[in-house]
């Protein structure tokens, strides 16, 4: 007889074909292993050692490959340290381990080693996302908790951590505690292990509550994505190298920021992008343009058009007013400011002379032949000079942005700003621009 | 010059005409009030003295008194005991209260002794309000926030408490600490007294991204309702005493529940209606009926109508299969169980042989002449009788509901069932009813 978690996995609609489960060791993965077994459904695990913790990620890795051999499983097992990887990509660790993973998952599934990847993400996981995203200030899709995606499936979705402990208790499962996320994943551990059990003691029923708040909202989701989705496919005219809205047509759409998140989001474009662009179209300041790191939308006379980004495009990141931004490796939040408010020494934060600077301000690459006066030196200097004395790598060399106001640099953004544009005695205003790089 | 949280409220768009503030003696009402003297905006003061926490409340109500006549401010006073209502009307303290308060703001303005009511909700009540949501398995319109509605105003729905706290240190306001809360309503306390301040502290911003989060969510709904809407309009044909939806047209909705739910549940029609609803339409079970107190909707051969009530309309609720349904007073959860489950002696529960009772079941008022064969008794007896002997009240006896099967009368809901449908010797399966009368 089937044990009641195989059953309702086995209700599910899984994917035709072999499931490459992405196993750690933890009793999450271990149990949907244990199930998959008992199911007897055909599957490979995929197993990767991180060198993270020593000792403890060999025992891990150990305990799997013993299983496998226990029970005669295909396994595929890939050691390499998340660090190095993290160091070489600038990405945090958790970042490095993630983009490793799927990218070796992605591998095996393009070798056919299987043809979906199944994970074993559950309901407690879900909330804590939700938690997470909320924290953040998110939309409707950060609530609706962990889904299925194209080629990645997730039967776990509904069923809580305690019914795979319950499961692994009575069916003896080996596992081990999954210390890693520990390191990684400070505030996702803060609600495990804090705000969670609060909460759920005040209502045992937390997490059943949740299942339904997660459909009910991913109804909603579904509802809207549908109707934003057709308002599209109903004005949209697509070439082969770009797609268009009649400006016209588009300031006829009910929801029109909205429309355009879901136009664009996935390709790149931030919320502060989206937000100017509604703006623009709704000043009809043509010509504004804007970029994601694939893809531009630039505002023609009668038309909103997107093209894909070419090789030898120039980016020039615009901002028309004070508001923010975000342009590759960098955030900046550019506000006026009263000279009382006024703080020097904080290097996040430069100051402008408002009536030097003007709108729209550029951000672009250096490039070679680039000029201009650097803050407290008697006259212009060659940016590749600056950046030489100041031992820049050429790596960071070629990373490099500055900010121009018509057409003449004003900052060369981490390093310094311009003579020509700095306060003064006769400054009345001040534009400070804070900045965070990534 | 203006206070910051005066000129953001003036920012809005409050309604034209004298606003009726209502006015507790706390510190969000008392800071509402201090801001609609600053802003020099048209209002006149509602307070309402429940009676509930003896000489608290009448130092709440001298409190305003004193402000009012210190402003020449026109004020209402209203003093009548919350208790005394809730036991007349069987209802919380925290429901009567909630009911008294409105009736009576809606008399004042009928009255005309203000335009628009306007209430001092925060964003720190949103959040809690969210939470308590979460907490029952809420959807999409539960997690939005408070929000305005028709006729009322809540300019502080984006403003902290901490921001109507320094408000009212800064000018002086005379509040008083508002303990009411804490007899009324426990779990918004404890997310007030434990859970929030925990998340505070681990995020400082918390009450900022939540102000973005139901900005988020706003928009999402109002795109779902704006979507449903059209979907409804277009297909719905509208009479003087009723609307319909041609069943075909019906199916070929995308989201027929949320369709349906949006059309219904103001109406009073439940979400487990609502549910069997879908499932009646998609099973053509022609000549169901659904109740609400005020509406019923009825699968036709070809149509889905909705009529409003007739005043002689006797009203049969029927269930075509397990699940729950609620009818006036009751809510009832329909199931099979094995015998091994039967548990005697819980007075909520009771239990029928299977083979006996059979679907549709049909939940009504018991009319002069109905008559049925209580269990344990000898014979058929008249409903009448039976209450008469029971001692049952003459306003108990009128709200008495039957549930039949096949036309005969199987229970007397909350009293008896038949001897006809009890389980015996030969009983291989139990329906069993778990019910609970509110």
């Amino acid at each position: 007889m089937l044990s009641q978690l195989a059953k309702k996995i086995r209700s599910q609609d899984l994917p035709k074909g072999k499931a490459l489960l992405a196993v750690s060791a933890g009793v999450d993965s271990m149990v949907l292993w244990a199930v998959f077994r008992e199911l007897k459904l055909p599957y490979a695990i995929a197993h990767f050692n991180f060198q993270l913790r020593g000792d403890e990620s060999n025992q891990d890795q150990a305990l799997v490959r013993q299983i496998a051999k226990d029970y005669q499983a295909e396994h595929h097992l890939k050691i390499e340290s998340a660090e190095d990887y993290a160091e070489e990509n600038k990405l945090s660790i958790q970042e490095a381990a993630r983009e490793m993973r799927y990218n070796w998952f992605d591998e095996l599934i393009e070798a056919a080693k299987a043809d979906y990847l199944i994970t074993a993400h559950h309901l407690d996981d879900s909330l804590e996302t939700f938690l997470i995203n909320l924290n953040r200030g998110t939309g409707l899709r950060g609530l609706s908790g962990i889904q299925n995606r194209k080629g990645v499936h997730r039967p776990f979705l509904e069923i809580t951590k305690d019914e795979l402990l319950e499961y692994a208790s009575e069916f003896k499962i080996a596992y081990r505690e999954d210390s890693s996320n520990a390191k990684d994943a400070y505030l996702r551990n803060w609600f495990r292990k804090h705000l969670i059990p609060l909460w759920k003691e005040k209502n045992p029923q937390l997490l059943e509550r949740m299942r339904d708040t997660f459909q009910h909202l991913n109804e909603s989701q579904a509802i809207e994505d549908h109707y934003l989705q057709r308002e599209i496919d109903k004005r949209l005219s697509s070439k082969v190298s770009s797609s268009s809205f009649d400006t016209k047509e588009f300031q006829r759409i009910e929801f029109p920021e909205a429309t355009l998140r879901h136009w664009l989001v996935d390709l790149g474009f931030t919320a502060d992008q989206i937000q100017q662009l509604v703006k623009s179209i709704e000043s009809t300041s043509i010509g504004a343009i804007y970029y994601s790191g694939s893809h531009k939308v630039l505002i023609d006379r009668e038309q909103l058009i997107l093209e894909r980004m070419q090789e030898n495009d120039m980016v020039v990141y615009t901002i028309s007013s004070f508001g923010s931004i975000s342009i590759p490796g960098y955030h900046l939040i550019i506000e006026e400011c009263d000279l009382n408010e006024v703080e020097l020494g904080n290097k996040s934060v430069e100051y402008f002379d408002a009536d030097k600077l003007s709108f729209p301000l550029e951000f672009r690459n250096w490039e070679s032949g680039d000029r201009m006066h650097p803050l407290g030196m008697s006259g212009e200097k060659k940016i590749s000079d600056i950046l030489i004395d100041d031992k820049v790598s050429r790596f960071e060399k070629e990373k490099q942005y500055l900010m121009c106001s018509n057409s003449k640099i004003a900052w060369l953004l981490g390093n310094r700003i311009s003579e020509s544009f700095k306060m003064d005695e006769s400054t009345k205003k001040a534009i400070r621009i804070k900045w965070m790089s990534h």
